[in-house]
């Protein structure tokens, strides 16, 4: 049968009428891919949920297609975020799917237009403030509250429900839940949702039970694990550099409804599991994704698990987002030779030899 | 059920047996995505196949699981290639996860580092030799053939066995094959495999007509157009910036037998299908994808199609490959304003109005 997106494929289970229209960019129904050698490796069956092959290349999609069709169901013309990365690139991908306009407000200081340029290429209209993202995030509030504009950004309640179908494929893919669900969090929407969607598919009866849910923050962002705000996050894991998570009591609930916890893992831990993700799986992950890989090896290392139970890593986004970490993480210079047979297979053997 | 990947979904018809290993980064299920604002404009039904979806971001990956399994169940422990694209960062992805060495060789004048960080983070060893592409291309097939070294480069006729599964694709997704099959001709090693596909579904009876083939080459890359290689190829398009198409014959028989034909578009006409792609439909792709929708156009604007007609588009490679072009191509600078709700929805209103 033909795929024809979230909101068809799970409209029994997303608030879907008949007024809601079919918008698609074929989201959703990415691959759980058997982490073969990273298995044996632990001693676990990993699976990796590569959410990096949603349409614009994370698992914003799944939530921002649900908060544009309803928006677009509400006769709104016009959405509104606050967002410099996965956000704005999902909300001016399904904007223009839709024949909205699109506005992205994003603080004046550090600007990597780079993270800008997928929202752009998709007729977003940036807007640049003087104040920093806590208060462009105010205003974009304060402006959806006054105007008929629609805010997309995660305190829109529609985003939850269309990311929560993630749980389900996983549940569909693997013929069950997992064990453990092994999840990055930021801001804490994407742990929220997943437990949302498990709980809600084990009492419909399509799974017969629930995983543990172990969320993971980066050392410089661990307002949860701390029990306080960060006031400057810091990390290489930009995706989850949020110190103030807006989902923070949804995070805190499932990870103690499912008997699982919240924890921390460090740059250095999120960088070596970036690399084996990719040299040993060949699988191209957003540095914050890895936070998930890398909190299982921590846990992995303390006796968490038990031999042969079922983990599910989430991969929130595609490499391709950010590049330049890769290349910087890794010995990139090549080696220069002169173009002779003979000169390319000394230079052969001697990386070989390494 | 669940998806496995290419060669477990196309086994029969795919030179797959006992031997060959299961290998699959869940490559090929590419979304066909209804091209809606596109086909009220042009008066047509156009489809667009995003093979920007597959798992390193192109469609090389469906000719590389193939080629790699086979180098696997041949007994051998590491391949080669000459590329500084799409290729190596494919070959590379399922060398890491076959558990092969890799080695790319490339040509060390106008290296973009960029463009091979994906080969280096899977694990890729790279060379560079002091000559020009088609000498690495020379020494990568000389040491191929005289040491036990897989060449995977196009001249690998696995390759295109797994190409073809892109055309099963479109005839499962559509219920039958288009009346059009528009793709970006560089290499054209790909429109070669789509004719060979579209034939072989055809003959098994699992489509009841054959699309017209309608190939388009970069006007600064068009050797098959002007019958002659281009010793200098150039276009913005770089993944079909080719000079001397390797399955040159293969084109033009795909175009004659279909009825179809091999033409060129500019890379202005290139760049502006490829905003169109972003911004009214909300699918970001590589600029040299671009070069179907933008022959599309071309044609239509003088007369090729009858109204109503079938057109797939092949979207070649994820736009997030080149982000550079999308910044270079529009406009990016945002408007910066004081931090007040009224600032923030003045500079809303100019946007409006212009």
């Amino acid at each position: 049968m033909r795929y024809m997106g979230l909101l068809e494929a799970y409209a029994a289970y997303l608030p879907v009428n008949e007024r809601t229209p079919k918008l698609t960019l074929h989201e959703g129904n990415t691959p759980l891919i058997e982490a073969k050698k990273l298995s044996e490796q632990l001693e676990l069956h990993i699976y990796l949920k590569y959410e990096g092959l949603n349409p614009t290349g994370s698992f914003k999609d799944r939530g921002m297609v649900m908060a544009v069709a309803k928006a677009v169901e509400e006769g709104s013309n016009t959405i509104m975020c606050a967002s410099t990365g996965n956000t704005s690139a999902a909300a001016a991908a399904y904007a223009a799917r839709a024949n909205l306009n699109c506005i992205v407000l994003i603080p004046n200081n550090n600007i990597a237009l780079g993270k800008l340029a997928q929202a752009v290429i998709y007729g977003a209209k940036v807007i640049a403030i003087e104040g920093n993202f806590d208060r462009a995030l105010e205003i974009v509030r304060d402006i959806t509250t006054k105007h008929p504009i629609t805010l997309v950004n995660s305190v829109n309640p529609y985003r939850i429900e269309g990311q929560k179908t993630a749980a389900f494929e996983v549940c569909d893919q693997l013929g069950k839940a997992p064990d453990y669900l092994a999840i990055p969090v930021g801001n804490a929407g994407n742990i929220t949702a997943y437990w949302k969607g498990f709980k809600e598919y084990h009492e419909a009866g399509r799974s017969s039970s629930l995983p543990k849910m172990i969320g993971f923050e980066a050392e410089g962002a661990m307002a949860i694990v701390k029990g306080e705000p960060i006031r400057e996050p810091e990390t290489i894991a930009t995706a989850i550099r949020i110190g103030n998570p807006a989902s923070w009591d949804g995070a805190v609930r499932a990870a103690e409804e499912s008997g699982g916890s919240i924890d921390y893992v460090t740059d250095n831990e999120i960088l070596a599991a970036y690399k084996l993700l990719a040299s040993e799986e060949g699988v191209f992950a957003e540095p914050a994704s890895a936070a998930s890989l890398a909190g299982v090896i921590k846990r992995k290392q303390h006796g968490y698990f038990k031999n042969g139970e079922t983990v599910v890593c989430v991969l929130t986004g595609n490499g391709l987002k950010d590049p330049n970490v890769a290349l910087n993480s890794v010995q990139v210079e090549p080696i220069f030779v002169p173009d002779t047979e003979e000169d390319v297979m000394k230079a052969i053997q001697l990386l070989d030899s390494n």
